[in-house]
């Protein structure tokens, strides 16, 4: 594809970085499944940053997701998640399908669960008729590009304590939080039993994982993975640029480059007269509402996907290849647009 | 690791032919989930090679068996499958839980089912009670390297049609079969409905695919592989190689070199005093039986698996990184090794 | 219980006459596993009466429901349903379990979806992150005891024929909302793919059907019941009591009055000063509020269940077996704590 | 059906003594879903009798079956049966369709498990790739009417405890294994953890028992029960005549008159020329070869089923309403057909 993408930040390729890793394990022989240094180093280093219980590796993060519900949850069980979550809206039912559960939507307010609300969906404990809640899930940042504070999460965690429930994280795009939040990895999931950590929305090829913290979810993780269909082989080359990416700080860097690339994005789009921006700009999407005709013509030249089919709402979400130049051009196009359909 | 392998034919790395392939499109923005230009162009390519109804790329050769499954058949249904087979001794139970199929398994002359014993096991058409035997899956080479020969997938063939069965192949060696049978995938995966097509095995980083070929079980490939989990985002990366590794022939080479470095160990070993070959050497797999007490020292050296805990039969794996060299070592410390026992 | 019940249609008894049939089929040997002569003349019965394609007797209503999703769906597809419906609420994820599909809740008003919202969920077709919208089930009479008329199926059936979607009736009360709409159930199901046809409610000891009509949706009907755990054994005594109920036209007694038992309940309730009726009454329930606080005096001496533990909305179901003189001390008794709560 | 039936203990009807407790409690109004007293009573009776945890009432043996694999096992788990258990056979894949796991064949003797061959399959402890073994299974009395003692129980029990196993009995029948080994059923489950506990083949109506000792196997069972379609309504029409079964020690007077009737068949054939007795006859079933030209006509007088196609053998069960009459005018046609056909 030859158009700039502001279309997911997996249009972008490998981070240079985290490619020159991949060339560097290529020599000799190691061991598969996990057993090589790297992923050995990763396991111990994830243990760290997130003072997890175990961790595993797997492909994608509906993967990490299914499985992470496998872990926490019995076939009877139920989940808690946003009515916009990737859970209910883009695993294509494999949530169900797999882990057995119910997934019940809650209402949402820019892609977060309305906090307030989510005790009136905790109901019928004890009724043999009913699935039984169990976890609450939350993605971090959230579809829409909005996240959930930590004053926001303790309270989700004092709910879940109350009711004895497990907090679930889907964090595809986690670094993006921790440093808009200005935080550390530690500190956002101290609240969190069970997470996904995903990698490729940062500038990985491939490989998330699932981070068990509560230790007494931890039975069966990599025989679940496997009967998941997530076992990989050759894991040195997954594991060695994510060991790249999370202990040298990278992420960091790369999340900042997306997150500012955002911003920059964001304030830029703001005063267009003609652009409406429709949710709080915290990580590193921007949603907006563009005049209707020059959505057309615009993707001719970038791509992006229409969000909302009947209010023309956008994402443009930025990655570790976004720049300055393609933002620029991007508004000097949308200007360009605007201007002629005013003199039309 | 720094020891030589013949542990599995993934402990090597990434063919750099095949690595530089995913350099190279390392570049720019590309559409994810396929939708890329290489991705469209391998699907192409793989209709014409396997003459083929439809491909999709997932990540592992467990999930390519699986959708396979799924694609195929209802969950009432029953596969008939080599005792040997990974679907019934290496997944975990994936085929059980995420297909929802009995495995019913078949016994084995070397790896490969006995044809002539599959009829026994074709029973209970229309009972209720029993489910109903819907496949074959047969693998080509099996899991001891041994190979089914055109005539004999014929033979099955036939008794699929009797049946009104489906022919199943895990093809996760596929490339070692086809140079060693000396024919084309085409002609290979003839009589084949649906097949699992493997490449990592064959110097391939990740990937591999669910290729249908009677048009009659196309339906839902795209959905099956997003829910059971297989949907990669960074398709670029893993078909590009994989464009390389079908389109340029390179595929017969490697396997080519995989199995006459089989062949060398093989008339190697044969010859050794104390050291017994139980299984024909037809592709790129060598097992063999050496002195109890020669096991122990010789993997200080060189990694392999011992395969049977009560009969010390070993299994010796080459692959694109196998060198004369690596061979003519290991060889020259199992005569040491034996020379220095039998002094004792 | 000594209590008299208006808690469910399942509290009563079975009704001698169908109780009679069980006592006249307790002699001598027969077949089992609807083998036997009464099951065998039911399902030719079944097959005039609703126009079916097959049928097959499971244990439950559940049971049934889950059954008809396996044989219309594929794991990946979705059905729309009603936000109050058993499917929804009262199931424990069988469905999600064992089918693997979807469920997604559409608005209800009264229990009934609302038609003019049903396309709004048609979505995402062919996009393979997103759960396929294939049937759409509607619960006839609702769990609010309303009834969608024949014009409302007809224009839900026209929704389906457009989107290529199947349409499932949940019809545990069935016979209530033939003989409220003055029908007959071919009619009642005319538009209908497949449907679950209850008894057990209307005075039956134990049993339902699964109706398949579309001749495409008939494969694998034994297959998947017994994998789903509801073959019975000695079918005579669930197929001969339900071949009296369907065949001797006593079903229709029964619905009638239960369903006139119910308009005399709403018709005595709905003029004391306090009690507010909440939903239409259309076949055997009535949904009505009542002073809060003659709840709990109330049911030490009549069992009911409060439907809602906020609005303080109960639920009155009649059975075969409730009587004029059940419905006026009930009555009595309402009038008496009023009054007395009013003198306080 | 008017034929004589040797076919199956579910052939017969209910036992008279049993139709009339239900009878009895069709009268007034009992809550459903197990809340009537006849239901707790029965619970409390069976945690006596069987010094259980707790126990549930479900429809069918397939269903206790597959609830006790889901109340004790992960996804990723197996379980070691008899090759010729209804497990393995008889139950259309639902154990893997709904527990998810992996079953596992041992061969056995006149449908026993072969003690000594059991450690052999446990096997890749603690490797992620092999689905791991967790449960052994054993059916008193077995499919061929042979039992465990006592002692081999035992023996079992140990290397459950060695491995760190489950124990799972499937009782089908299990009153005839208590009667006929002389014991009551808390000595003959003293080593089982979790067990299928069957009335329907000695002369219930409808009605098996999951029934769970080990107490760290207890949580879940009554969503398990729901989710896997198995809560009955009505339920004391099935537990009344159950709690007469268990509690009156009826079970003992039908299972030893079953148990007797068998034997009497026994040694009444045995001792005919051309017929030959394949099992060890120690329950209510006797296995035997009849000439191979007299099943047709034989079958024409009385129901039986073939249990082998290839070697003849004929299955005959007695139930409760098996009298020496029937036993009588089956050999007396046996001896006539013999006869007749040596005059040809």
């Amino acid at each position: 594809m030859t158009l700039t993408s502001f279309g997911s930040d997996n249009h972008s390729g490998v981070h240079p970085l985290l490619f020159e890793e991949m060339r560097k394990v290529n020599e000799g022989y190691a061991p598969s499944y996990e057993q090589d240094s790297w992923s050995q180093d990763l396991k111990k280093l994830i243990r760290t940053e997130f003072d997890a219980t175990d961790s595993a590796l797997v492909f994608n993060g509906t993967a990490a997701n299914v499985i992470c519900l496998q872990m926490a949850l019995k076939s009877y069980e139920a989940v808690l998640c946003a009515d916009q979550s990737h859970l209910v809206l883009d695993e294509c039912g494999a949530p169900e399908k797999i882990a057995g559960v119910k997934l019940i939507s809650l209402p949402t307010q820019d892609g977060k669960i309305i906090i307030d609300q989510i005790e009136d969906f905790i109901v019928r404990k004890g009724d043999q008729h009913h699935s039984q809640i169990k976890m609450i899930s939350i993605t971090q940042p959230t579809e829409y590009g909005t996240l959930y504070s930590l004053t926001e999460i303790q309270s989700i965690r004092k709910l879940c304590d109350q009711h004895g429930l497990y907090l679930h994280m889907d964090g595809a795009r986690l670094a993006n939080a921790a440093v808009a939040l200005k935080t550390d990895f530690k500190a956002l999931v101290a609240d969190i039993d069970i997470l996904s950590f995903g990698g490729a929305k940062n500038g990985l090829m491939v490989g998330e994982f699932v981070i068990v913290r509560n230790p007494s979810l931890k039975e069966g993780l990599r025989f679940f993975r496997k009967q998941s269909l997530q076992l990989p082989a050759k894991t040195r080359f997954l594991t060695a640029p994510f060991l790249k990416y999370l202990g040298s700080g990278l992420y960091k860097e790369i999340a900042e480059h997306e997150n500012a690339m955002a911003q920059y994005l964001f304030r830029s789009l703001k005063d267009i007269s003609g652009v409406h921006i429709t949710r709080p700009v915290q990580a590193n999407a921007v949603f907006c509402q563009l005049p209707q005709t020059i959505i057309k013509p615009l993707r001719k030249k970038f791509f992006f996907y229409v969000w909302n089919e009947n209010s023309f709402e956008i994402r443009l979400m930025t990655s570790f290849a976004t720049s300055k130049e393609d933002i620029d051009s991007f508004l000097e196009e949308i200007n360009k647009l605007i201007k002629s359909k005013d003199m039309q």
